[in-house]
């Protein structure tokens, strides 16, 4: 039944190594190739899960010569190398979905601002498709070239812009942006403060000093809502491998507004939408005022590419609190940007992406 | 696509949830409808990962009352209620994948001995199907009764029957097993014990004074081999939901015996199995003379059916150490069922058991 | 060397066995008394990390009973029962450090309208000292009751307090408080959510239609500084079982303020406090941009009476972003109540709470 | 009070970093020097827990060029330099605790064998004394030079030499122990696989092909007993930073041993011992036939220099089933070490070791 050809370039990573394990099962795929600097690598001592899948590494090179015999190209290289590597790509006449931030502003000052290196490729940024598909369905099917966006984004652009687009929120004020992402979030690289012993069982603040999440949760809530959103961001490594826990608190723009008011504006926005579900379930009436299964939770969408939103009103602070769950290398990631491929593709949107979260 | 009609009952536990959850991503499966004693709870608040899949309990009567519409029947519940709802099921001609202790023994003795209770069904042990496709494949085409394996006895089953069958091993010896459980195992009744605060990032041995699945463990090794099997097993809760770690020591009947030696019974023994892999990744040289790449890890088929296995020659001890690793809710319940019910209808075995682990 | 007799009341929970944990090892106390409810249960198996200590549960009565002969009770009891048992106590010569809520606040009203209940013994409120020994330590050493803080409360004031006194702080807007507790905050009664199974590996938000802590930090805040300050705080557990790791976002009144004068602020605010340090790690230069080193993690207080403050600046933003980390049964509670001990009693404040995190 | 100086030579690692937190609150040390080949290395980002302490790293050249001047030197190093950095420490008058295992093995050759390398100063390996305070305390006192165990043989033996030297146990058969450490275990070096993604949930079995502790237990136990005893190793991390859960499978000489009859050896042999404890719990009379209090549980000893043994009989095999739990820094390397420092200086063996677990 499958039919396309896709290559995984930076395939040693998390990110590659998800994009490999979803491609194994999607129905329309019959070729996956996966590339690394280091082809001596032993794919199966990188991503020992996807034993029995006979994949092997082959290097970067051999898919740049071979690039016109691909489908489509993912990208999960760092940044700075997608801006090389996607020209040559898009040249052959295949399909680039960069998981990089490096075509995800459309504006190449913005990009050069937040990552701090010249782009070499500016040309391709104004053609870029913002791999968000809720949001840019309707310019995925031809599309050449997709931006994923980053996966503290993508969270806080399904929680946030339905409701900014109401009179709900007092839009004059920042949105506080409080993100939790599991470790593979950091990458890979192994590193002092990421070994077990000392991640686990904590939390790692970084980047309080501005992460470059949030100049692109600006922008693109800024250009949905047509006016300056203004966030504030922190983030923190949990001890999870997998996930992301994004909280939002929004001020309330009336005194009345409830829960169920915020949650009906999610509803009607994604009540068409296959990968973005709203938690709504009503308190148990613990004694102790505390239900756990009021909100949504990361272990609920680990290895999913499901976003689960809830909320809750603070009437006594005047703001709602928003949490947002994505599964950082699934819908934040890897399964969106199969979500893309398919989009791409004209075939289903949710092909190979059925799985719930375990 | 899919024709079949499951039921599962006792649907509020982990292995009831985790049922569905596969079911709900089964080509073949066109109705899922899960059963509990309590059905005013919210489906979506036991199991928030399968939000989104429409899913309500219903209850156990209904069940019942409308077992001929089913294909097949999932037993999720406690020892000894599989007894009693099992002959009502298969009465009105539906089939039962019973995934209690209440079939597993052939022998009604040996079944009252290990759980303590008169089993009121006697006339359906002998006909019971050992649930574990690998062995017992040709077997599953006609069964009407499945009985699924213990978790820790399908990983202890795959990893020693080759070996014993072969002159590698000292058959004189008893096999000391050391095995640990996700938490999921513990179910999911709350306890003092297995809050997280209390059962994170530690150990929790249990039932050292005898568990269950070592009757169970002897009784198909020794008729897989021919010959008595004595097994020593201790069990313990790791710091993990999901998984068995298991590892058997089996003292080598020759001195030269290498660890190809016991992979190579394993290859030939799983060349054509889509679930069982060998892990033979060569060592790395690493100074420090510790290789976690050598051995299978649990994380690595988490979410997965699949059975991952390795080993190493301890040439000082003269005894092979080996180890497995399964799923406790994959592999060891729910996925193994679903294999079952797979194999029971003339499906392709593997449908909707693809995933790798996550 | 000890003169001390201390009782516990509710030292089933794991603030009681934590204060036990400590009592034990404390140089002046030469007698601890834990009672419970339940005398039944075998003080070991709720708290087998003191095994060898000898310690056994008393009924509470005898404590009552026997009130006069203690230099000291500690009253672990929920919110609500320490009213009705403090006046007791009191009235028997013996002094009191309630880690409840019942006396936090010196206005009943605002007890009363945060915890939904009239409270029995307003006539105490007035009375109570605040057990935050940074603030209030001159009120300490004749105090007959100290009404320990909340845990994210001592986190949040330790944090706020210097800082709002300085004009670096636009003090109009309102301090955006996000903050993750260990599992053991959610007490030791078995729940279905906080099971390992469902807790582990994830984070689980709560309260987010208020947490009781925020009226709590507005008071003490508003106290300390002259003026109104308005807290908007979220809540969540973290996958540990001890700890606070807590991130408040304050806007800064101009735009050159640097990480280094915030820094200064708590550093001149502590320096002769022996429990709170300031986390001045230098950039380590990583590529990458993540530093984890350079802010307080939850695993460095672990098991200790410390706090570590850290903070950056985002200028890009206007703001600050502080992190305050202690152990929530430790500075947030059993720590900070034996330091209250200790200066109540003339002793020195540090006695028995040298520990450092492990 | 203080009076001794220390030095800690390997102060980057782990047992280091573990051995100063210890030395900082130890009532009689009055200096300590941590050492490190990386002086430039900040000491409160390698040991962020130790923040207020005041410590710096020193190089290893002025331990060793200033010897003479400390009570006691430990040393933290690898193995194979601790041989070329005792003989001089010795010279100089200083006395030395090594923690590696230069000198724990009387016999060169033992050493030899199990280390790959040859003893640079075997004339040396005779007068170490065995730094297990339990068995040599007496020859501590005048001790110069002392090589702390192994962490998984220090659990080991204190489990089984009481047992074996009964007549209990069938002595000619061999015994299996199942041992699982915390990460901390595998040392601080940055690796791909003990990156928290990777290690966190779930447990990475190792040394399968045979771990240099087992030829350390059997050693000890041969010498013990006056018996030959071989020993069956596997050994594993498990998912949590600190401690060992070690399994110990021993087989009954009769039918009629019970549990109470395992207890009771330990208990008249550790009846003055103030860190062995036995768990002796009672079963609670679960339903589900799972006590999880009736074993000890490695969390309880966390940051203690404490041993917990329990043990169950299962009467269907013939075997007992042993569980020790120490903290692998603790009781298994740093506490121990401080333990024998206070017998070489003939102070109260307990000093600064009072900690119970958290």
């Amino acid at each position: 039944m499958g039919q396309l050809r896709a290559a995984v370039v930076g395939a040693t990573g998390y990110t590659g190594g998800e994009l490999c394990r979803l491609l194994l099962t999607h129905p329309a795929v019959a070729a996956i190739v996966p590339a690394a600097r280091d082809t001596a690598a032993e794919f199966t001592r990188v991503h020992p899960n996807l034993t029995g899948s006979g994949l092997e590494f082959t290097t970067v090179g051999d898919v740049i010569a071979d690039a016109a015999s691909f489908d489509v190209v993912f990208l999960c290289t760092p940044a700075g190398q997608s801006m090389e590597l996607a020209p040559m790509l898009l040249a052959a006449g295949t399909r680039v979905v960069d998981l990089s931030a490096d075509f995800r502003f459309p504006d190449t000052r913005d990009y050069e601002r937040a990552y701090g290196r010249t782009h070499s490729a500016p040309e391709y940024q104004g053609e870029a498709v913002y791999g968000l598909p809720e949001w840019f369905r309707n310019q995925l099917g031809s599309a050449r070239l997709v931006a994923g966006p980053g996966c503290y984004v993508t969270a806080a652009l399904l929680a946030l812009e339905p409701l900014l687009r109401t009179d709900l929120i007092d839009a004059a004020a920042p949105v506080h942006i409080a993100a939790v992402n599991g470790t593979t979030g950091a990458g890979n690289t192994p590193r002092p403060e990421t070994q077990h012993a000392t991640a686990g069982g904590t939390m790692l603040a970084y980047n309080l000093d501005g992460h470059r999440h949030a100049p692109e949760i600006d922008t693109y809530l800024t250009a949905a809502t047509g006016r300056p959103v203004a966030v504030h961001l922190t983030t923190a490594h949990g001890s999870f491998a997998r996930g992301i826990h994004l909280t939002a608190t929004v001020p309330l723009a009336s005194a009345g507004t409830t829960r169920g008011d915020v949650l009906d504006v999610w509803s009607d926005a994604y009540v068409r939408e296959p990968f973005v579900h709203v938690i709504d379930t009503a308190p148990h009436g613990d004694r102790t005022g505390k239900d756990y299964r009021r909100y949504p939770t990361v272990a609920a969408v680990r290895g999913s590419n499901r976003c689960h939103l809830g909320a809750d009103v603070d009437a006594r602070s005047g703001v709602a609190h928003l949490v947002a769950v994505i599964d950082n290398l699934g819908k934040g990631a890897a399964g969106q940007a199969v979500q893309c491929m398919n989009a791409m593709s004209g075939i289903n949107e949710t092909a190979g992406l059925g799985a719930y979260g375990c």
